[in-house]
């Protein structure tokens, strides 16, 4: 397998045959259009077989009205009404292997958390990071950009950015890129000292030239037009192995994450995917204001992570 | 005057005769062809009367042999050899009302910097917080964004961001907009009580209530969605006044202003313009990594601010 370089690429891998399963979703309370029209799509596509938890009367009624002439063959309702039982036989279901992925249907993003990070019939195993972990679709970009993370840990210390580049290199593997190229971002290619994440920063590069993060290049300071422009990066003349080749960006903090995402999504057609990671099984939490788009790459962002 | 909505109505308004005159503007240590190309083009266009400070043999032989057609009215070369000597001339030469604008030439920013921030010769006033206001065109935006800091303050406290907001305000209004919409940019609209500037943005609101920012509107904290995009920003349902049409984006820190205008400039189609403020003449501050446009439109930046 190549690496996948784009969702296109992703799309047409998952759906390829060659060696790809479909995976078991689990949707937790999937009575909104925006959950259902998502994991409809992925099991159309072939990539999920959903497990659609809620008022059964309702997705029923859905499913016959708006997906009438869906196969329904990979497609059960499971059918609990309150909400919040609906999130606990989701999270259920992951935790006792009879589903692969957990995604988030009509319900506050509060209240599946509280269920997944229950200690005891939660997700989340003792002692791992929970954190969010994405991807970038850039027209204007030659690859996909793994990137982390945009909304959940607002200013990771040391511990937790470790296992974020851990989990940002599992993803790049999984999508086929071989020796991921890591760039520590931050505002410019020089360490500032009075900035609490510098230290950080160097260590991490201390522990990679140990092995810790196996084959993969990891280096920084660096801004974004150095890990991701070879022209603009390249005027400034320092010498970096990733110049303008990026596979994953870590940002110093989710403020930065976040506005650099959505500038691009709005302004540079870019397409995001994203999901919690850390958790047993990977978690699809998208928000109302993610598009469509974004909520299919997400489930085939878990598909892959899954298989 | 309308407000000027993009880099073109920016060079179409200081071009325009209408009352806008030619600012004298002194380049410090211009003898690299990066400043004397940015400082020569703003005097063709009728922007600048350039006082090129620094080696007069090189500066002389540069613009004999790459602007030899160039009408050199308007172009005055100070003949100070050593960069540190023609830095402090040029910025004597703004101290003493000589001129309008200090723009760096050949020099490290560190250098010139010291030389600014000189207690006894420098231009900035005690007290005054000093920071790097800057003006984003995005193809895809309807008008400019000014924003503020992507490299200068790398955690703002309240007094700084309060001088920003204002430094963004005084740039907004000079560009003709009548009622600037400040957007406080947070990763989310919802108020995160563990992160320290939270509480500065509530303060700033309240400020604003009782009118310490005049005729303006500032609302917050707000993501980038619903700061700049009327359409994904609209499907969360939070009103404000500012939904899709923010002039001034403050960033909560420098890595967030800084990855979003790299992003947009790499892979939106964005130009940037920007200079330090607080100091008592606007200080235009490129990197080599900026591009001509860039400088140009910093220059015309400074022009305006000047008038």
């Amino acid at each position: 397998m190549g690496a996948i370089k784009s969702f296109e690429d992703l799309k047409a891998y998952l759906t390829s045959g060659n060696g790809v399963t479909r995976k078991k979703m689990a949707v937790a309370n999937a009575v909104d259009m925006h959950s259902l029209e998502a994991a409809m799509q992925a099991v159309k596509e072939g990539i999920v077989e959903a497990y659609l938890v809620g008022d059964g009367k309702i997705i029923n009624e859905r499913l016959e009205y708006y997906f009438a002439s869906a196969d329904k063959t990979y497609v059960h309702v499971v059918d609990v009404a309150d909400p919040q039982a609906a999130c606990e036989e989701a999270v259920r279901m992951v935790k006792e292997n009879e589903c692969d992925i957990l995604m988030k249907g009509m319900v506050n993003t509060d209240v599946i958390l509280r269920v997944v990070l229950n200690k005891e019939h939660g997700i989340l195993p003792k002692g791992r990071v929970l954190t969010y972990n994405s991807i970038l679709n850039i027209p204007g970009y030659h690859k996909l950009a793994f990137f982390t993370d945009p909304a959940v840990i607002p200013a990771p210390n040391k511990e937790q950015r470790i296992e974020m580049i851990k989990y940002a290199l599992e993803t790049a593997r999984k999508f086929g890129v071989e020796q991921p190229k890591v760039a520590l971002l931050h505002a410019t290619e020089k360490p500032n000292p009075k900035i609490a994440f510098m230290q950080d920063y160097m260590d991490i590069i201390e522990l990679w030239k140990q092995g810790e993060f196996g084959d993969c290049i990891i280096d920084g300071p660096m801004d974004v037009f150095i890990a991701m422009d070879k022209e603009r990066g390249g005027i400034k003349n320092v010498p970096s192995p990733i110049l303008g080749d990026a596979d994953v960006l870590i940002f110093p903090d989710f403020q930065s994450a976040n506005c650099f995402y959505k500038g691009l999504v709005s302004f540079g057609g870019a397409g995001m995917a994203g999901l919690l990671q850390g958790t047993e099984k990977p978690v699809v939490l998208n928000s109302r204001s993610d598009s469509e788009e974004c909520k299919f790459y997400s489930i085939c962002m878990a598909a892959i992570l899954a298989q």
